[in-house]
């Protein structure tokens, strides 16, 4: 292959479809924003908003404005919006609470309808908090137990003891992808039922969760959905659960008739009975921008130009970094990772801050892994050549042997 | 009693030590807001601050202001803000999710302390959404129930089979307020737990749980500390049992330590256990601003003039709508009410929609009931006059008898 420059970059620039749509977003000066895996960057269309939602439906419409201004509605709009992206239904998708504790809600739901089987199984290396949610389950229902396995023995380890298998659908360490669509079949076959989290893959990569007859999953707001730091998660149940499946925590928000104030509990139709409290209006108003973008862009056309400027990342790391000892931890083929490319460099910690110094933002994560995020949506072809030049340039100054150095904690 | 006037309200407000802080939210011209127990208005500050948060953190600092502004800590900084307006230590309180979920934390959580008793004990009349909660920790916990008496059999259901005695402080129909400190003392004798819902107390009512020996407690950051629409919740829990306590609902906020990416959980120490999933940065920032008009006006200056603000409403409707047949459904003595003055009418829902056309917004709460929220840091006396006399005009005129009214639903 012919070497590559920063020409090369700007012509991929030239003919990206996607091109226009980083005009969506406030983008400071000076970065290249590879952290969007993390928390996606700030809708346009959100600043304008945001003032609305506070100053005219807060300010003046006061209580009103859940009426008025259609709040009460709000967590509905948003779900069916998230829908189309992961191939459900909007009656089958909830914008509620966070991640975290959806996951709660669908692993004691689970348990419920494979009552008798007493074992969550996951993989060793799922997303730390997904394991404490299960251990959250696990302690609180009884009989029920967490079994981790490495990644490899999930399928030898479905035996007709699991209840349902909970797996996050993208790493979040090195973006490498399950197999959804078999894993799931092969939960079915044990009678199991299937949990996919899709915080790395909603609004980054193409879901058919009907298509994959996905009976249970949850995702996240603030990363590829750009919703806001802390925005609301989404619940998904399959709509041939949706008479059975029962929601350990209850509120108002997903009964049949809030406003009744009914004293007996009856679940809202579908997954609507995953809202429990009231929801964030502020934090749920931004996220409906974040994912206004994202369905207008496309999901297949960024899935596409995700694929692109990872696969020019990693070849950019091997002509001009070849000889600081980068190791790819993700998939070097990109049908099989999601919109992070990962590295590992036993000065990984040190060579995420001289970045940052330089304005390129990655993350880190411990032990030795320096994660690149690719939002489609924003990122040029051009930033990932300025990104892996400012790393060769790190690295050959040795810019991350520096003192001034400081500690810095990310949320994933 | 001498016949009182407009003028005697407008005294009233001279005398106002409060007086000033009513500039401190944004209301619109016109309107008397008696809604406050349902939506807090806009703190003029939350204007700016939530401009700051979207523009500068979000948008600028992107993900690096999880540290740089501090995001990370906002959860503590509010509970800490918080926890004197209840009389808390800062590490018993937590400041996360909503009510209902943190209701559920609570229930399950006082279950597991008080395991071999199989009684969560309400009331018939607790609020909905509290008996829903109840209801999913019942049928997620094995062997737990619920078993609901009328108000006045609470004492006496008081069994060795109760693990947790769950009530809400302050009534959200009539705003009469439970002797905290009696119950309190009542279940410990039984040998139980309990568990208070502040949702109608906090930031309106001065509160002392710990010298009451109160276990457990939630509340609602939208309603009297003016967090705005969906504001998160906060949870209380007792230093005595931070190292007994377990959440269900376990995520890496609650981790000790979440960025160590421990796939064991270990909760952190004290009521900061009960956070769970990543803050909705938005919603919280709004929340602190709104705390913190409360805490600088003074919880106990707040409470004195809640009480007046509703011994003068009581005694003008008695004065200027005598033949109307309004009936008094909160108790007479400010000291046994909340910050909620509401009265029985059969057309109740029909004179609030003609009062809300006139600019006096009340709210509505089946089959009979209006409440009048009275927020002490904004309302003025005259506001009160104000609204009596339109209340008086609405009912000489017949203005409630219009077709022109129509289906309003809020947000308690």
């Amino acid at each position: 292959m012919s070497r590559l420059t920063r020409a090369s970059a700007r012509a991929l620039d030239a003919g990206d479809e996607l091109a226009p749509v980083r005009d969506e977003f406030v983008l400071p000066d000076g970065v290249v924003y590879l952290d969007g895996h993390s928390l996606g960057p700030l809708p346009r269309a959100a600043v304008e908003r945001l003032r609305a939602v506070i100053e005219s439906e807060w300010g003046d419409g006061l209580v009103r404005s859940w009426n008025t201004h259609g709040w009460i509605s709000l967590p509905e709009r948003v779900a069916a919006r998230i829908a189309p992206l992961i191939g459900a239904a909007a009656d089958e998708v909830a914008v509620a609470d966070s991640t975290s504790v959806n996951l709660f809600k669908l692993l004691a739901g689970a348990a419920r309808l494979r009552r008798g089987r007493p074992v969550i199984l996951s993989e060793t290396g799922n997303f730390p908090s997904d394991l404490y949610a299960a251990s959250g389950a696990a302690d609180t229902v009884a009989g029920l137990e967490v079994r981790l396995v490495p990644r490899e023995q999930v399928v030898g380890a479905l035996e007709e003891t699991v209840a349902v298998l909970a797996l996050t659908h993208v790493d979040f360490r090195t973006g490498e992808m399950h197999d959804l669509e078999a894993l799931t079949a092969a939960a079915h076959d044990a009678g199991a039922l299937v949990l996919w989290d899709l915080a790395h893959s909603a609004g980054a990569v193409p879901l058919d969760l009907d298509g994959a007859g996905v009976d249970l999953a949850v995702g996240c707001g603030y990363k590829y959905l750009n919703g806001g730091p802390g925005a609301p998660a989404f619940a998904f149940v399959a709509r041939c659960l949706h008479e059975a499946f029962e929601t350990p925590l209850r509120g108002w928000m997903g009964h049949a008739a809030p406003f009744d104030f009914d004293p007996a509990y009856r679940p809202a139709p579908g997954a609507g009975r995953l809202r429990c409290g009231t929801p964030p209006i502020l934090s749920l108003a931004a996220l409906e921008c974040g994912v206004d973008v994202v369905a207008r862009a496309g999901i297949d056309a960024l899935r596409r130009k995700t694929m692109a400027l990872g696969d020019l990342l990693v070849r950019l790391v091997g002509q001009e970094c070849a000889e600081h000892g980068f190791v790819l931890s993700s998939p070097a083929d990109a049908r099989r990772r999601g919109s992070l490319v990962s590295f590992r460099h036993p000065a990984g910690y040190a060579v995420v801050q001289a970045l940052a110094a330089r304005g390129v933002l990655a993350d880190f994560r411990a032990p030795d892994t320096i994660r690149f995020g690719l939002g489609a949506a924003y990122l040029r072809f051009a930033d990932v050549w300025d990104a892996v030049r400012a790393l060769s340039e790190v690295m050959s100054r040795r810019e991350w042997d520096r003192p001034d150095r400081h500690a810095r904690a990310t949320v994933t």
